[in-house]
């Protein structure tokens, strides 16, 4: 367990990042074959160490990591086999092979089914059940009941992708630095037109449709069904909720906290930025808890480095909370990953027994929720490396920062 | 197997409509209690035909059907939990218990859980398992593995809560008549702007924003997680391949045929509307397979009433095309349902052995789809009443009323 600080607050954890091939350039090409070849050997070492012969994953997330396509879950199954040697299966209706073929990068067999549902002997399962020789299968913990009952042999549940992606590559790191870029931009943006009686719905329908277009024009092949934006923030009154979207005509009002949040996955990569922040002026109710957040999150900013212990790191984010009698406000862990999704494994939390390495993502973000109050948590994404971290969003992270002029 | 008709083309069904609670006035307002109750009935009378005394939901679409609460699928479960008799208990991370509680309708115990991950002790497994009190217990067939897993007693695959979605109460109908109209108020406006140079993004754009803001105005507190719009078409050179919308910048251009496709989910009910669409002229190569669908369609929905046999539909529709040398140009089914969600059961495909009842949704839209010539496709909404079925999206629909004049 790591001591909890209390006196240096406020000071930015050094930012170290020697010894990884870490450029911090931003990315917006499309995977090279040899970029996800390199994926699928990290799965496929996985596969050895943990004695499988085949993996299915039905997961798009997963599915889109290993070659490039992606779809979003209907009726119709996409699934893709992975022997331990050799070329990956996809299991993919007739209607969709060509938008397959127009999206996928790598060696890839595509076994069509006919439709669902299909006449015996058309069906997926009939162009899925063939595709295994015996031995041992592993299957996501997500993988669909349906699915997992079509698959052959000694089945076991294992993440072996889901462990593969924690670890990013330089490729990747790229392409997170670009969508972090595009949220930090958003999100000065979003300071710069607050001002009291700003409604969500308007906020958000004006900077979504920006960064977008933003996108759209940095890369006008980009794939909207791994492109989601969410642009929003809570005003006073409803922040204390941090789940609470309900009413999207609640509008900015003098005072706060207020919070922002803008997370996206841009073409397939995400980030995340948040801040709390006040119009006008700061209550005085408001200055304690957002200190604290700013202790506990500096902490989680100082720890958070290769050879930490995920869950010890997050028990000591929350004692920062629990000592300054804020134990019974807390709702959520530190930190989730990002990456190919928007909240992905690993995290910083408490029961979570896996130790940092460099590479990883996380979203650091403790934070803490008085009702009558408000909520006060900042995000950052930051990327683990040899030595500590770096953040890669940009905002102003202090009171005076984020206490925006009114108009 | 129902006869093959060719004579009487474009003749509309007659649209009989008698005996049935069904009014198609257009519903916006969220369901009620006793709305909830109802649907809740529907299922506990399917558990005890088939001798569940609990049944496990996780599919967000089954879950809104019973509580009115839409959520997105990620790393924290969300799991409602159906006793044959009793209140159904909601397994949700303690984060979205606001959330929850802003939006559920009927009652509902909540079963919070920490966080995920979480500490031993403190997991939504501890929260789930200690639900049931043995006995013979139903899950979805896209239970996630893990949530199966973690189901205790003699488990069931069986799709309950699907097979009660697929016929539609009063209430639901009017929510699907609301979804038609503004799908059709929307293609008009489409085909209003259509001109050559017009982009699949302007105009996706342009259709999406002004949809959602009719909703809005309509349903300000409209639940956004139950909201999906695609305002899209496929020009000549691309309609053939029905699921190509890889380059969202191409453009319409005179002659055809384009495919137009509206497809949304307002607040949590669907529509759908397609049409095979020409600027200017009409290309000779374009004239027999139009003919051909409409020939198609029209036997479609001649068929689909109460007491036909789902597959046999299908079947049917394709022998059409079949019978005029198209039988390879096929690339999906007749007919999907339409409701909480865009695609949903039942099917009008082959090997669907199920008949069709009074009150269930259909897609009527078979396709061709020819290299070289473009793809031929009409979609409706269509609900089935005592003694046929009843269109509810609007369009024009023939050659003449689709060749739209150049500007």
């Amino acid at each position: 367990m790591y001591p909890v600080r209390s006196g240096d607050r406020y000071a930015f954890p050094p930012q170290p990042h020697q010894g990884m091939d870490m450029s911090f350039e931003p990315v917006f090409t499309p995977p090279t074959a040899e970029e996800i070849e390199t994926r699928r050997d990290r799965v496929r070492a996985l596969m050895d160490q943990r004695g499988l012969d085949y993996y299915v994953a039905t997961c798009p997330d997963n599915v889109f990591y290993l070659t490039n396509f992606a779809n979003y879950v209907h009726e119709r199954p996409f699934i893709l086999v992975l022997p331990r040697n050799g070329t990956p299966r996809f299991v993919v209706p007739k209607l969709e092979v060509p938008h397959v073929l127009s999206r996928r990068v790598g060696e890839l067999e595509i076994v069509p089914y006919r439709e669902f549902p299909a006449p015996a002997g058309e069906t997926w399962i009939d162009s899925f059940t063939p595709l295994f020789g015996g031995g041992v299968v592993g299957v996501e913990s997500i993988c669909p009941l349906q699915v997992y009952e079509a698959t052959p042999g000694d089945r076991r549940r294992t993440d072996v992708v889901d462990d593969a992606r924690m670890v990013k590559t330089p490729y990747e790191i790229g392409r997170i630095v670009y969508a972090c870029e595009r949220v930090s931009e958003t999100h000065a943006e979003l300071m710069a037109m607050a001002k009291p009686g700003l409604m969500a719905a308007d906020a958000s329908g004006t900077l979504s449709r920006a960064m977008s277009g933003r996108l759209l024009q940095d890369v006008p092949t980009a794939n909207l069904l791994a492109t989601s934006i969410f642009v929003l923030f809570q005003p006073p009154g409803v922040s204390h909720d941090p789940h609470n979207f309900t009413d999207i005509f609640m509008a900015m009002r003098e005072g706060g906290p207020h919070v922002s949040l803008i997370n996206c996955r841009l073409n397939g990569y995400g980030a995340e930025i948040e801040r709390t922040f006040f119009l006008g002026s700061v209550p005085e109710a408001a200055k304690r808890p957002f200190e604290t957040m700013m202790e506990a999150r500096y902490l989680a900013l100082e720890l958070a480095r290769p050879g930490a212990n995920m869950g010890e790191v997050d028990a000591a984010v929350n004692a920062v909370f629990e000592k300054a009698g804020y134990g019974g406000n807390l709702l959520h862990r530190t930190s989730h990953s990002i990456g190919v999704t928007g909240h992905e494994a690993p995290f910083l939390a408490e029961g979570y027994d896996r130790e940092i390495e460099p590479g990883m993502f996380y979203t650091i973000e403790p934070g803490v929720y008085l009702d009558g109050i408000g909520g006060f948590r900042h995000s950052d994404t930051i990327v683990t490396t040899q030595d500590g971290n770096r953040i890669l969003t940009k905002a102003p992270d202090d009171l005076d920062g984020l206490t925006l002029p009114l108009p």
